[in-house]
């Protein structure tokens, strides 16, 4: 009997707010706010087919009968995924707590410290364990990260084009390098048999070994170090694709002659999720850390020399390099790396290995017992699985121990895989020896069959891995890190383009709930019947939200979309016979994914100017049409543009590119401004990737996981990704995810807002962030130029505010802005994209207008003090505005010889003005001052720095 | 197959750590140092017979089973319980967030602002919808609620000792009342019908008034008036119970004539939880504030002058008053109420109207369908509960509503209750409706049966109100509040007698599982046969860790404990025909409401003296003894001592009032100095509370829930607490709680706490608290000298540090140093208790040796301070100390003219010396300067001040 609707908590502005914006934006109403921004040729469309609105107890009882509708058992199917044991305290304090969940990407280091030191440990953590001197900040899962490996190593290797898989890979990850080696024309061959035979009887570039295989087979480290000489003394790279668990007592990649170590480290207290999210790994040897691909934090120093953290190397990164990208990965899994690395923080190294031994303690006992009980088992070396062997018993086997609760992996008709995690109880144990007809009790630990690969380095040797072991201490740890970060439960985050508004707490319970939180991605159909209803009901209300025949939720970030929707083009045009059309046409403004997500797809980009406005240069796309016709493959638009415009021409510009026989790519970055009022797949586009964590409230997590899915037209239905270890009907691409389903356990926060919202909840919600985002046009454009706007100079869901008259006539910069709005207690809007020199900002419809006044007020000052630079009232070398942010080091030191006082230093909308209101205690302090990221680049740190590099 | 045992996690010292703390305490190992410290006559038992302990794993996963052993169904019995709807936002950020949760009473409140504002929009919502003047900071549930109601109206009204109960009063508030009398000599009578009636033929000292009453009827308006005419025309007060709900649209007690208004705010958001923890509220008229039982927070203002809360009128307070106290209320719901308030502020008036209605409209159509199919609806006007003749039918209307997964309320053979609650369904109404035999489809709202009582005054006018309807708004005011607080998240608090633990996340999370949180105190017992399983295992394990025959849990927080256990003791003596055994003795140094208690039981308090030593003296005890031998009823000791000391004599005190024919009460208060070594009840006490909220880790919730069981010897059994809704065998006693299980939903706290810890666990957790406060004891003594020591210069779990001394040398009180301590970041050792210008120190077994140094280096600095005051070198007028604590403003002011250093004041540990100890950001800020109590109370505002009042 809820009688309040979500979409009314959903939106900030309450009614007599809105008309109060109305008022100043000059709308009647928000229907006449839509018919004056968006193309009378787009909109107008008939109502969408969704199911009436749920409460949120409503939601919240479905969500709970659908988890109650899968059947985790106890996961013991290996090839990946493991059962593990997430610790309460960072379950409540990292997983559920908005304080980790709603940071953004760290991109303005200064408001980021605590998940900066996280993921800082997450490196260190992983460089240790593989023993290898450089560790990114986590890549989206095993699998892609292999495909990374592969690029990194074609990219420093000369030796051809065929990439060397071991037969012991695991196959999600063969399928998933196989689509990836595809486009770019590299051929990847899995290793019939011995992999040194086959190094030798092939010139690969890289070869990548799995260990301990699919199989379970451990190598001993004299054999690794065999096949690592033998591919280097061929030029290849070699990749190790290794278990993070198993790294405690096995010599790691580093020590037998890995390049490059990969996998993933959900088993370091990460739920299983059916399949996602969790953080992927990458290390590298010395040498490739600028090749690397993906996210890495650095150490650096601030402006008053103290040690602070930040993203390092970010020339890197696709959306600086675009089309001379190497990789597309944008998205982190940065809350999966944060709850992988404080299990590591909280079990230390001692901990992690009583585990490992425990989890192999026990599949040793297993296969003694099997073993004596005259079951063959395969392998004589392994960590954690056991492949045993009952000739025509297999499919019985696995059947039995499922009735017993226990899921294992049927390898093929004679043999089943046993993979012990450290969830794993004595029950569970003896049902897996039942299932074999084994009686007795289990034995917990058996003889080391680890054979010939004993770890003898030391590792996670920082005193962070060793300071946190009671749940106190741990909790005070999480808490003072999260403290030092701004995220959404402080305040606005105005950031254009990332869509940061209100992840609901109904839409984030479910994810905790057993029946989604640990089911195994590869349990068979029947036990995942919840998940099966939840995917076909979000993928079926998506493809009504954006028109499209059918959407895939598969790929797990929107990079992995992008990759998707434009391998589904190229495959479309193969079909027919196209196999010319590569040609991706990308206008000037759009996100720099785009750009290396067409490389990576196999497509040459050619760019279509802007016109003065920001609009497509249609007369130039109509020139480079002309010119590329026959070669044409599609072109990526973003709509609105990046611009933050409704752009007219969008009809006709589909026309001429669908004339030419082009495919039309709408990014569905900004779908937030569209949402219910006009749909992709019915003004013209064919395919379209969608960003679950921007307009359909998945949280930013920091830098992740997000999720990307992507909705395609009926021709190009085919060529969906597929996977090979599920039965997705019809969808004949290769996986571009790991996991059959991407990042299965957040889609409930997805689903929940939208069967919470229904259509008019959806339509509403944008109809407010346009509102919202004219509204903070209209108050700011008198104090800083908004760069484009479209009809009756509407913005669209957010606006580019020009600064760059004013740097010029100041020498304040947006970086001074952007540091300066934290002493006002904001984080930043984005910084110099799509246009350098200015601030894009993005309010969503979530934030309420005392929030949204806060802001433009903050704007309004922060012009009053670069005017008082202007007029030299104030020194350009020392102003509230280089010198931000300011610390409370700085404004409670001794001495203060600055031309403005303390006061307005660290309280410029004066001391009782924080997000609340109500005390200067609501401040946010910055962690340190201004960083200097040059610095770290050319020192570059990328693990844990001792404590007495903090000291004073 | 987890591999760390809880009390790794749950004890903060390493081994290491340990060593190094025994090495300086000078103990060989920690059995060493009991064997210093506890008198040998009573350790040495036999091992503790308690299961094996449970991973964190194991334990989540029997208590996840155990709930899924309650059926909840959908409770419609009504009788003071209702189903809600938690808002998610508030469950996750207030209810599951160790911010909250971990905070310790606001006794210290220039640390306290968040909760402090919260439970002042509690009182203000309390006194809005009741339109009374001043309301408590909440009680512990309806019927104790009424039952403190009925004492100050006894204390203020001079007319007889007749309190009269309207016949529709809960049965349960009936019960509590009646125990709560019969020891003060009142003479409870219960309406035979119309309460104008019986007011007529009595002479009361109080009237109750339950509105709507038990039945559902709700009187008119004029009827109220009536009643309250009549019994103000006696010179008796009138108390109404009433229901916060309805209170939203009938008119409230305030506007017909009642003096004081009680009930439960559990229906605004507060889930069921088998009957507790919930808030009972009060509120009276004007003059009566001053009586006002429990905690009453009020405004006040700083040193700057800023305006600030804290709590109000302590004197009142019971640790005050000892014997002369009128009330031994001393925890507090503040948890609950902070929820109930929250509930408020985020529904607004408008919000709460829409639920009440909505619950009214179903109720009343229900009626219109009943009365429509033949059935009797006994009441024209009722708000939400619908009483229903079926001659004959009742059971079997019970339980088909029972078979289709809805409670309701077996009155009696002919009559079925049924309360519509906000969580109702359309789909519970049917099956109601079908129940009943009527078929078709329910409607969701009829016509008006709230006759003439409808409401015509405003109420939450207040701007927190209307101001936080969005969740992102919401959240952030959450986050806001509490983030002005210093909690256990954040660093330790060593308040002595108070064992601020760890509150590990897996004792906490069980309490949000539906089959925990949703169930109705009054299902029937195969209902709650989960709950059944976890009251008989902790009752059990209690009694063995305590010695004791028999514990009851009922007890909803030491207070009720204590009367319980008194009232045991009173029971016993007057079963043996001993009325004249009147005579509680009570050491000087005992907890204010061990005195209180004695009262409240009936009984007289003659005070025992001390030693100069500190321990009772046996010289005294022996002359009291012989003075009143034929009267002694019991001694009420606390062991070890309030003065952090295991007495020797405890055995021969035992012995000397046992003789005498008296009871020994043990005050279980430090339990955690005792656990697992030794036994109350095997070394001579007959009886003994405990607070689970201490010693058993329910966290303090910022000021409450509590939860105080009893356990007595095979002699007391008879005399536990029974019920008169539940069938507690043998228990002969009347209640003490509103709820049989009292504060059922938090005790799988405790629970899993034991059950993870197990017998080896428990003691260690003992051996370490007691290696802390000697760690702390060694450090400091040289310092502050310890002021009581026993055997070997041992002290038990914490030790009190005599300031006296330098406050004679230097004018620095024990109150600088607590709040000079915040600027340290540490919440103060508890002030002057048990002695005068003393701190009392308990750091508890999970504060690792970090934290311990942390805080002795902390004193160790601070004494530095006092010394430079001594010397003269700073004023007695103006130094770090007097000047405690230190705010932003304060240290960012333009003007400093302190004789020491802005950083001084602010970062006295310097800059990089936070908690976790990386950087200056880490720093906790007070909020407000120090605090004018006197001036508050002088000027007594005890509901939300209006926003201007906080403008600088």
């Amino acid at each position: 009997m809820d009688t309040e609707t979500f979409a009314a908590r959903h939106i900030g502005p309450r009614a007599d707010e809105r008309d109060r914006m109305l008022a100043l934006v000059g709308a009647a109403d928000l229907d006449d706010l839509v018919a004056q921004s968006l193309p009378s040729t787009i909109t107008g469309e008939a109502q969408l087919e969704l199911p009436d609105p749920l409460s949120e107890s409503e939601a919240l009882t479905r969500l709970r009968s659908l988890a109650a509708e899968n059947n985790p058992g106890r996961a013991m199917i290996g090839l990946g995924y493991h059962g593990t044991i997430t610790p309460a305290v960072i379950r409540r304090n990292v997983l559920e707590d908005p304080a980790w969940y709603t940071a953004y990407t760290p991109y303005q280091p200064e408001i980021s410290q605590g998940r900066l030191e996280a993921l800082l440990n997450f490196q260190t953590m992983i460089a240790d364990l593989t023993a290898l001197p450089i560790a990114g900040a986590s890549l989206l899962d095993e699998a892609t990260a292999v495909a990374e490996a592969m690029t990194l190593a074609r990219r420093t290797t000369k030796t051809g084009n065929v990439l060397l898989l071991d037969a012991d890979t695991l196959p999600q990850t063969v399928a998933v390098v196989r689509t990836r080696a595809e486009a770019l024309n590299l051929d990847v061959r899995v290793a019939d048999g011995d992999l040194l035979d086959a190094i030798a009887s092939h010139q690969p570039f890289a070869v990548v070994v799995q260990t301990p295989g699919a199989s379970g087979r451990l190598a001993a480290t004299q054999e690794l170090q065999a096949i690592a000489d033998a591919a280097h003394a061929k030029g290849a790279a070699v990749i190790a694709a290794c278990d993070l668990l198993a790294l405690t007592l096995v010599t790691p990649p580093g020590e037998w002659g890995a390049d490059i170590a990969v996998g993933s480290s959900q088993r370091f207290g990460v739920p299983l999720f059916y399949g996602g999210p969790h953080a992927g790994f990458i290390a590298v040897r010395a040498k490739l850390e600028r090749s690397l691909p993906g996210r890495l934090v650095g150490v650096s120093k601030d402006a008053d020399g103290v040690q602070a953290y930040r993203l390092a190397l970010q020339t890197r990164e696709q959306h600086i390099r675009r089309e001379k990208a190497t990789s597309n990965i944008c998205t982190a899994q940065v809350l999966l790396a944060v709850a992988a690395s404080m299990y590591a923080v909280y079990h230390g190294p001692q901990g992690l290995v009583r585990i490992a031994n425990a989890v192999h303690g026990a599949a040793s006992a297993l296969a003694e017992d099997l073993t004596a009980a005259g079951v063959e088992v395969v392998h004589e070396q392994f960590f954690d699985t056991v492949l045993a062997r009952v000739p025509g018993r297999a499919a019985e086997v696995v059947q039995a121990a499922r009735a017993a609760g226990v899921h294992l992996r049927l390898v093929d008709a004679d043999q089943v895989g046993i993979s012990i995690g450290q969830d794993a109880t004595v029950e569970d144990l003896a049902a897996v020896r039942a299932a074999f007809g084994v009686a007795g009790d289990p034995a917990w630990r058996g003889p080391s069959r680890l054979g010939e690969s004993s770890r003898t380095s030391a590792y996670l040797t920082h005193p962070v891995f060793s300071t946190h072991h009671s749940e106190t201490a741990m909790l005070r740890y999480l808490r003072a890190l999260s403290d030092r970060d701004f995220a959404l439960d402080r305040g606005m985050i105005p950031l254009g383009s990332c869509t940061m508004k209100l992840n609901a707490t109904t839409e984030m319970e479910p994810i905790s709930y057993p029946g989604f939180a640990d089911l195994h991605p590869f349990v068979p159909g029947a036990d995942a019947a919840g998940y099966a209803i939840l995917i076909a009901e979000l993928e079926g209300w998506l493809a009504e939200l954006t028109g499209y025949a059918k959407v895939s939720i598969q790929p797990n970030a929107g990079s992995q979309g992008e990759l998707a929707g434009l391998l589904a083009v190229r495959g479309y045009h193969r079909s027919r016979g196209d196999e010319q059309r590569t040609v991706c046409l990308i206008p000037s403004s759009a996100h720099g994914t785009n750009a290396a997500s067409a490389v990576m797809a196999g497509m040459k980009v050619v760019v279509v100017k802007a016109t003065d406005d920001g609009s497509v240069d249609l007369d130039d796309l109509r020139a480079k049409i002309a010119t590329h016709r026959d070669q044409l493959a599609a072109i990526m638009v973003t709509y609105p543009s990046t611009h933050g415009v409704f752009e007219e021409g969008i009809t006709e510009l589909c026309g001429l590119v669908h004339d030419a026989g082009g495919q039309v790519y709408v990014d569905g970055a900004n779908l937030n401004a569209l949402l219910g009022l006009a749909r992709p797949g019915r003004f013209g586009a064919d395919v379209s990737h969608l960003n679950l964590h921007k307009t359909f409230c998945i949280p930013h997590g920091g830098g992740g996981p997000g999720v990307g899915p992507i909705g395609v037209g009926a021709h190009l239905v085919p060529y969906l990704p597929g996977h090979p270890l599920a039965e997705v009907e019809g969808r004949g691409n290769g996986p571009v995810s790991a996991a059959p389903y991407g990042s299965a356990g957040i889609l409930a926060i997805s689903w929940a807002y939208i069967a919470m919202m229904g259509a008019d909840g959806l339509r509403s919600a944008t109809q407010h962030a346009l509102l919202a985002a004219n509204y903070v046009a209209a108050r700011l454009t008198e104090h800083y130029p908004v760069l484009y706007t479209g009809r009756n100079g509407r913005v669209a869901h957010e606006c580019i505010l020009d600064l760059r008259p004013l740097t010029k006539a100041s020498g304040i910069t947006v970086d001074d802005v952007a540091k300066r709005l934290i002493d006002y207690g904001f984080h930043a809007p984005t910084m110099s994209f799509p246009v350098a020199g200015t601030l894009m900002v993005e309010p969503t419809e979530s934030e309420n207008l005392a929030e949204l006044d806060r802001f433009c007020d903050a704007m309004i000052a922060i012009r009053g003090e670069i005017a008082a630079v202007e007029t030299g009232d104030w020194p350009g070398a020392d102003n509230p505005l280089v010198n931000a942010p300011h610390t409370q080091a700085r404004v409670t030191a001794e001495e203060w010889h600055h031309p403005y006082s303390r006061r307005l230093a660290a309280f410029p909308s004066g001391l009782h003005a924080g997000p609340i209101g109500a005390t200067g205690a609501d401040k946010y302090w910055p962690p340190v001052a201004r960083i200097d990221g040059a610095f770290g680049d050319r020192n570059l740190i990328c693990t844990c720095p001792p404590p007495e590099a903090f000291e004073a």
